[in-house]
């Protein structure tokens, strides 16, 4: 199985487009600037969507779930089997993304790319499984190129799917027991950075946890000659199934031209990926919160991004990306929907 | 004219429906923790409510408009006629409150405590004038006893008012050409800071600009001795009909048992106020954004409250106020709709 669409083309913003959203955003009634980065977001999806006035009616979220052999080394609080369980409570309606998606009017769809065992049928999940979970990063690559394409081509399916249902928005979201630690290690390995600095709690470790974790990251990054410049090659050997999907899932976005939303900490290791990739992904990326997780700061910097939301959340799950979309909606009703100086017969300052 | 209503008791929280909140959070299934502060928001809104299920259905937005002497002083970069301008803007819709308001289905309500001239009757502004602007602060105090009492009584009866229409949540936001000022002017009598570090670019002065009114300012407080255990003669000396009334609203939201938002600078002027006159006032409020004028971070760290959200807004209007109930929303909705790791056969970590 080969990746050819890797290297199509990101579509281009709409310049034009962006150009009246700035015009139209010193027109209206209220100081230049007082809205902040309301009004970047707006101009943003001008750009983005082509339209003067953009909407986000329609949102897509896709939860890409798989297991990590790195479990049997010792780095999660929670045992393994919670990431199926967690995958029948998204198809039950009752994990923090599925409310949020209800509360959003948001499509949801749950992608198994390989969790520990075959969860089988069940309403709203789509099997498109790369492995029973991937090897153990700590002793082995995670996983085969085959199990990488498997992984990216559900990511850029996704996409697809959603650009299919006229989706203005992306999002795209995480559920695995352990991937902090392959988020971690694929952190440190584009960003040269110490695992000893970027290993967190993730969903509970105490400090002991967290020292094991760094000294399992150490140990798998020291079987690697340096692979800072080989993107493709990190998300193979450090990576996880969902973390392949949502990588393929943002250059898709980027090629199909559908703003996404970037979530915490697994998903911006993700994209982290993807813009190491092809750069110009970033520019349809929103980077929606500032996880808990302290690895997530380094990536954040390194991309020179600041995120909309600080909620201290890492629960994953898209459950920051779906959190900023009413920030993102209300940006586009106040770009669309506020009265221009002129309207309004307001003197300007 | 009295405030006899001024020393009512504070309504106390439901420390029952807190616990219940509390122990409802340990049990959804996450880890816990993982949503940050959108599990604070949810067990608080409980004890506010006294409720098991919190709910913000029904949105009261008060706006108050008001003029200042001050501006005489050279203090604005927006003429103050503009005050008027955006009363009538507020009436027809086109301002970003207004947007924001029919988002959110909110109810609008704009309270005129005084502009320079009067509009005259328009639709949804009530009318309740303590005088044609105030004094200038700069020279003279702003209001005298009799405006303050009108002004602070304005606020208490948009908070009636809210609670007879069934309100879950009250929001006060401000109009008033010139009204940093006064925000500063309370914030440097109260916190006993240097007005030089508190005076900011408002809605777009320059550096010349901002040097001048941390004069005006420095004048204006020598005028005094020491205020800071005096907020109700700060806020009529220093303050301006719009953040007497937004304070009379916070005190009375407190002991209605109304939950409040606060806005930015100006709103959090008026919450200083009202805190000071009794700190259990705030129990009821939530902090809604960080402003972009600097004095506002001075005011939050002497509260020791972190707002909720970060956007580099700075209009005013209650915008920021209004553009964080989508996350208090979803805070209650994850609350109340998410599944227990025993309705799910989740397990605990």
């Amino acid at each position: 199985m080969t990746i050819e669409w890797l290297n199509n083309p990101t579509r281009a913003l709409d310049e034009g487009f962006k150009n009246a959203g700035l015009e139209r955003q010193g027109q209206l009634t209220k100081p230049p600037g007082s809205l902040g980065r309301l009004e970047d977001i707006a101009v943003r999806l001008c750009a983005m969507q082509g339209q003067e006035k953009p909407a986000l009616d329609q949102i897509s979220i896709n939860i890409f779930a798989g297991d990590h052999g790195v479990a049997a080394s010792g780095v999660s609080a929670f045992p393994q089997e919670v990431t199926v369980q967690m995958v029948a409570n998204f198809s039950a309606g009752g994990a923090a993304i599925s409310v949020l998606a209800k509360s959003l009017g948001a499509d949801l769809q749950v992608v198994d790319v390989g969790t520990v065992s075959d969860p089988g049928e069940m309403p709203g999940v789509i099997s498109r499984r790369a492995g029973n979970g991937t090897a153990n990063l700590h002793t082995e690559d995670a996983m085969t190129d085959e199990q990488l394409a498997i992984a990216m081509n559900a990511g850029r399916e996704s996409v697809m799917r959603a650009q299919e249902m006229g989706a203005d928005l992306y999002i795209g979201g995480d559920m695995g027991i352990g991937n902090t630690t392959p988020a971690a290690a694929i952190a440190c390995a584009l960003l040269e950075a110490d695992p000893v600095a970027l290993a967190g709690p993730g969903t509970g470790l105490d400090s002991e946890g967290v020292s094991h974790k760094a000294k399992v990251l150490g140990e798998a990054l020291a079987r690697y000659d340096d692979l800072s410049s080989a993107p493709l090659e990190v998300l193979r050997c450090l990576g996880g199934f969902e973390i392949a999907a949502l990588a393929g899932a943002y250059l898709s976005c980027a090629q199909q031209g559908i703003p996404a939303v970037v979530d915490g900490y697994i998903t911006t290791a993700a994209a982290l990926v993807a813009i190491k990739l092809e750069p110009s992904v970033e520019d349809w990326l929103f980077f929606s919160h500032r996880s808990a997780e302290p690895g997530h700061k380094a990536m954040l910097d390194a991309l020179q991004v600041a995120p909309l939301l600080d909620l201290g959340m890492r629960l994953g799950e898209g459950s920051g990306a779906a959190s900023a979309v009413p920030t993102l909606r209300l940006a586009c009703d106040l770009h669309n929907g506020m009265a221009t100086f002129a309207d309004a017969g307001v003197a300007e300052g």
